[in-house]
């Protein structure tokens, strides 16, 4: 049994019953020209997830734990695109118009796949999705019980839609998630602090908050914490 | 068609294809002795949600639209309550003990079901959910396709969790949703204003974000706007 160090409480998990979720870390989010700037947003922030989302993604993989990842996207006829969700922004460049990274969210472009710093090895299932959710429309509940999966680390973005999303979701099914906050990353800093508080209120309401660094430590409890932080690159 | 008021722009509805979606104004979240205050909240705050979701609510009536109710809750068995769920919030009484209304959150207990105020009427379905989602492991998506509605007006409690969630899962599944500002209401004032932020912000990526009073004059275009707000119980 390991423990990360997180709020409300500890979160206790043993690494055969639990996996690594990381969501949505697409070019179409965290790079200009995608999905992200189309909804009218600076992208930059997002990148600062990437480091930490890293780092954790070692140290999940070295330690023999399950790793999925998520993508959000839609099939090229986009015959599973919502027609609200298509003209919702109302922006000059829509879900699959042609932009510098390819058709805008669309399967198999460019833009819609996941970014080389954690990009998905053999062995890693990779959930595609038509919302913001993982579990709607997808297999990820199957996956989850093959695997026997119980508990959830989480990195992604973004904090209040994607993540957020999922993890009440899954909070739902009864999975117990525990959210790492600087490998999650928003648009907005008061979206991402607030995202990051709703889950944790009341007890834990919808899950559990940590960082990289406590997870690192969880994973290898002879490394000093320091040195987790910054050196498992 | 009628138009809402709302940000992020207007919300176009036709009455035969839109729902009012009343999400769990139950006494186990409004009242004292109930979950909600099971979980260390001071209840009164979601009070102030309810004259403003009964005046919707019988404006909705009046103009013939589809009204649906939820109730979060479990069987008196629990076989639906996620062992997660019961032990999370760590709280001296929780799901399935008994307090002052009745067992806390179990299904046919005076505090698992609607206050008086809103109390549903027949003809108007009582989607019973485990979960803070109204789409998960419920009959929800089945009544919205049977009555073939597009559109969703929302309040509820709590903003930022159970009215939150499900609109997330409605806004996945295709349904528009416009939230009433005035007919949610949330334990915490900062988690009702980003509650609802996070819902209109990049364009309305979750819905739209309104109030009673701009229902209330779409719905009775003749009625000047400040008597709508205040007169209509």
């Amino acid at each position: 049994m390991a423990t990360v160090d997180a709020e409300p409480y500890g979160f206790d998990f043993e690494i055969p019953t639990t996996a690594l979720l990381m969501i949505d870390f697409q070019r179409d989010f965290v790079y200009p020209g995608g999905f992200g700037e189309a909804l009218g947003n600076d992208t930059s922030p997002l990148l600062k997830a990437l480091p930490p989302a890293e780092r954790v993604l070692k140290a999940c993989r070295a330690a023999g734990m399950f790793v999925i990842h998520t993508r959000e996207g839609h099939r090229p006829d986009l015959s599973d695109l919502p027609p609200a969700k298509k003209v919702r922004g109302r922006g000059k460049i829509t879900i699959g118009d042609v932009g510098p990274m390819g058709r805008i969210l669309v399967r198999g472009e460019l833009g819609h796949d996941i970014v080389e710093e954690v990009y998905p090895i053999d062995g890693e299932p990779v959930v595609d999705k038509p919302g913001k959710g993982a579990f709607y429309a997808t297999e990820l509940t199957d996956v989850l019980e093959k695997y026997g999966i119980e508990n959830l680390l989480v990195c992604g973005v973004t904090t209040e839609v994607c993540v957020n999303t999922t993890v009440r979701e899954a909070n739902d099914r009864g999975y117990r998630c525990v959210v790492l906050a600087d490998g999650c990353a928003s648009y907005f800093p008061e979206f991402h602090e607030m995202g990051l508080k709703m889950i944790k209120a009341q007890g834990g309401i919808f899950g559990w908050v940590s960082n990289s660094a406590a997870v690192l430590q969880a994973l290898s409890p002879e490394i000093p914490l320091i040195a987790a932080a910054g050196g498992l690159r």
